[in-house]
């Protein structure tokens, strides 16, 4: 048994429903500024904090859409994913609400903290060795057990319930001139897109996507999505590749995926540290790398981004704390 | 040129005055909420953020107000204080809002991010020996000169101050039955507890403090003040005596103040971390030891809870995270 969809891109009415359904299972993320961080960075800033998200990221939306999805569609199954980040975890927590469970492929060498993670939010773990094909074979073979596999970012229903988080902060701050997200594979940008520009159609869209990661602007540039990548970015919630359903969305709603520095990536975690007093990670931070990285773009305007989750490893902590002052 | 006061206690008029007189250079911080928390503390639990407030505590609520009256009582002078901490930080930033300069006097072994914390907002750090002889000398010289000194705590302006956030966590959760505060030196539980029996007569006030720091508890039990005590405490926001103001409005106000363990102190910063997904500092953390170390208080009522400040040392980090789930 398979879900039907008229097509697999989302409109502004999925998003909706998307919101209806989860609503009472997600947290409404608050929306906090500085005024001196807008002073650092010629901007009004307002960012929306996904990393406060029950298990600390955005994910939890689109993971809650689809097996909430998949109830109404009378498919009682477990769920599985491979994953070794927030996609997890958050399948995890939106399968027990829905009183299943849900199987997670991590590679054997996955931090102990996403471990945890998974875990903690009644997730069943196998692990596999560290290789795509690993991953993909682990997959396949829970799926050949009668599970559903729930993609990470190119479904329908994931986009759906990642836009809600859009379609709160233009709610709670209706005046954006811009609206930014990080990049990995797509998933939280293309459902920012749908729900941002048939809120306000004028808005701009943007994306942030760390140079060593950047097969998305890579694939804008050319004119198709590229059909490999080797990721080496510190941000590890964004080394997956854009996906066949995200890449045309970007396309065709967002106006430009700006490419950011590690060291920009840190000191955005700084920066959030110094003046927000929160804990981002860095794939998170891409969003503030951006604006340092290219003011022009920016200056003067109102800017809402998401902070995609907070997630931090341990070790990372005392790096980024010790650095410098603006 | 000195402050007139009728009664060095503040009443519910004077923590209104302080809201509108700051308002608009604080941040409403949010209110957060975990059900899977809940179910493992045994009731209902709402977290005022004050650890995402401005400079990482409520004590910029306090700092700003204070500062405030004096401009409105025509005094101009910079001030200054004694603080290895939030309120340094706190009253740095107040001062310089009001185009004046804050200088604190801070012992000479304090932790670098707690004296970065200082500079960043513009605080003139007069180091010190670390004793408290040296502390007040190092004060008295800085009010000799001409400067003029604000109490962290001691204050009816610090108090009404810091009577803001129960004010404003009264009307975003309008049913608490019972608001718990962390205790130091008493500034914060005393202006909540001021603004809550005020709003909710029947609402329970409660503190909860360090066994390592228990003057409060212990002044209490006897019915006076102690004039001293060594603290030996993880939670650095709370090593503070209570005070002269402070210790009568709680020995009034407030119903219960509640001891807990560094043991305790640790496991809650733990928790919040891991269902809340925020780093809190300890003398925060000390309120959810509370509820874990008495639970027959708390059982299956409506809790709300100040989380104090959020401005943990990089080295207490990897510490709690790794610490064992829940």
């Amino acid at each position: 048994m398979t879900q039907s969809h008229e097509s697999p891109i989302p409109g502004i009415q999925d998003v909706r429903a998307a919101r209806a359904r989860i609503a009472r299972l997600v947290r409404e993320t608050p929306v906090v500024s500085s005024p001196d961080l807008d002073r650092h960075l010629g901007c009004q800033l307002y960012c929306k904090c996904e990393n406060l998200q029950a298990t600390g990221s955005f994910k939890l939306r689109g993971a809650l859409n689809a097996v909430l999805r998949l109830r109404e569609s009378g498919i009682a199954e477990d769920v599985a994913t491979h994953s070794s980040g927030n996609h997890g975890a958050a399948l995890a927590l939106a399968a027990h609400h829905d009183g299943r469970t849900a199987h997670v492929v991590m590679p054997e060498n996955s931090v102990d903290s996403k471990v945890r993670n998974v875990r903690r939010h009644h997730g069943e773990i196998m692990f596999c060795a560290p290789t795509h094909q690993a991953r993909d074979a682990g997959l396949e073979r829970l799926v050949g057990l009668g599970l559903v596999p729930v993609h990470p970012y190119d479904h329908p229903d994931i986009i759906s319930g990642q836009g809600t988080a859009a379609l709160e902060f233009l709610h709670q701050q209706e005046d954006l001139e811009v609206l930014m997200t990080p990049v990995g594979g797509g998933g939280l940008i293309s459902g920012s897109a749908i729900a941002a520009r048939a809120l306000r159609p004028g808005i701009s869209v943007m994306g942030a996507e760390p140079a060593g990661a950047a097969d998305t602007a890579e694939s804008l540039r050319r004119g198709a999505k590229v059909a490999s990548w080797s990721p080496d970015t510190i941000a590890d919630g964004l080394r997956a590749l854009v996906g066949d359903i995200t890449f045309p969305i970007i396309r065709d709603l967002a106006e430009r995926v700006l490419t950011v520095t590690e060291a920009g990536i840190i000191e955005g975690m700084g920066l959030v540290w110094r003046h927000l007093e929160m804990l981002i990670e860095p794939s998170s931070a891409t969003v503030i790398a951006a604006i340092r990285e290219h003011p022009g773009v920016f200056e003067g305007r109102k800017v809402g981004v998401i902070f995609s989750g907070g997630n931090v490893d341990a070790g990372a902590f005392p790096h980024f704390v010790a650095s410098g002052d603006d």
